[in-house]
């Protein structure tokens, strides 16, 4: 019989781009991934994510691109993943993300690989409104909202200036 | 922890228009079908398909609309599929599934409701090439291959001319 599994949730995201190695140090967990597109239009998105080449997630997210979405996940068995990436919609992504705490709060850092490389994205998930001066010195410019950093630009579009 | 389930399967499929009732008298099962698409693009597509109210199939097909797709299959919890209609591309697709055997071969049976009423599509899958001596007679003109009678076209195109 089959068995599912599922998860949704109400996504509130910021993004930075990282200016500085200090967070290195700081690291408390890492990630290898690997994902790639399925489906990418206005107002929802198909996406695999194979994590450290053992884990395959595939999240559909709906709604704006904004701060919020609807966003839904589920696991699928790793061979059929694999296969699913010949049918990727423009580049597969590598990058391993980093886990760095600071004032209690988790930031996600993305160094990517490959065409990507020397892009350093920080991103930070709070239901609140994290003041200035409480972000940690090493995190640079927000692009929180600029299409330009959003995943599946960085999938389906040029290289940007950060990086190029 | 995540439980994953998923089938993959080569699909060679025929249509027929069903221009006749003798089949009625040789329904083996019925399966109520509500359906919708979550992405619909040239060589993939995303669909929902809750059956009986009560088991939600996410499928992926990738690759050519002619006879063989790369299709993958995963079970999603009933709640989260019916919020997901919120988000469906095109009409949702609401039809009654009817299995009839004829000469050891499956035929799917599909009568169409709401704005597809008056539509009925028998399906055929199978890896051999069945003469149309052995075709039962309550099988109309073939359609395989023509685009109005894609799963995809009843969602998301006007209603075709056998119906309208």
């Amino acid at each position: 019989m089959p068995r599912f599994i599922g998860a949704m949730a109400k996504e509130i995201e910021r993004k930075f781009l990282v200016k500085g190695p200090e967070w290195r140090s700081l690291v408390e967990d890492r990630i290898r991934i690997r994902q790639f597109y399925l489906a990418a239009n206005t107002g929802r998105s198909v996406r695999l994510r194979i994590a450290n080449g053992e884990m395959a997630t595939l999240t559909l997210k709906f709604g704006s691109r904004g701060r919020e979405r609807d966003e839904f996940e589920y696991q699928v068995p790793l061979a059929e993943a694999e296969e699913m990436a010949e049918f990727a919609i423009g580049r597969v992504i590598e990058k391993t993300r980093h886990h760095v705490s600071h004032r209690g709060r988790l930031y996600e850092i993305d160094v990517f690989g490959g065409e990507l490389s020397g892009l350093v994205i920080a991103e930070l998930e709070t239901p609140e409104d994290v003041p200035a001066s409480e972000l940690p010195a090493w995190l640079g410019q927000e692009v929180t909202g600029d299409a330009r950093y959003y995943n599946a630009s960085l999938a389906l579009s040029d290289v940007p200036e950060a990086v190029a």
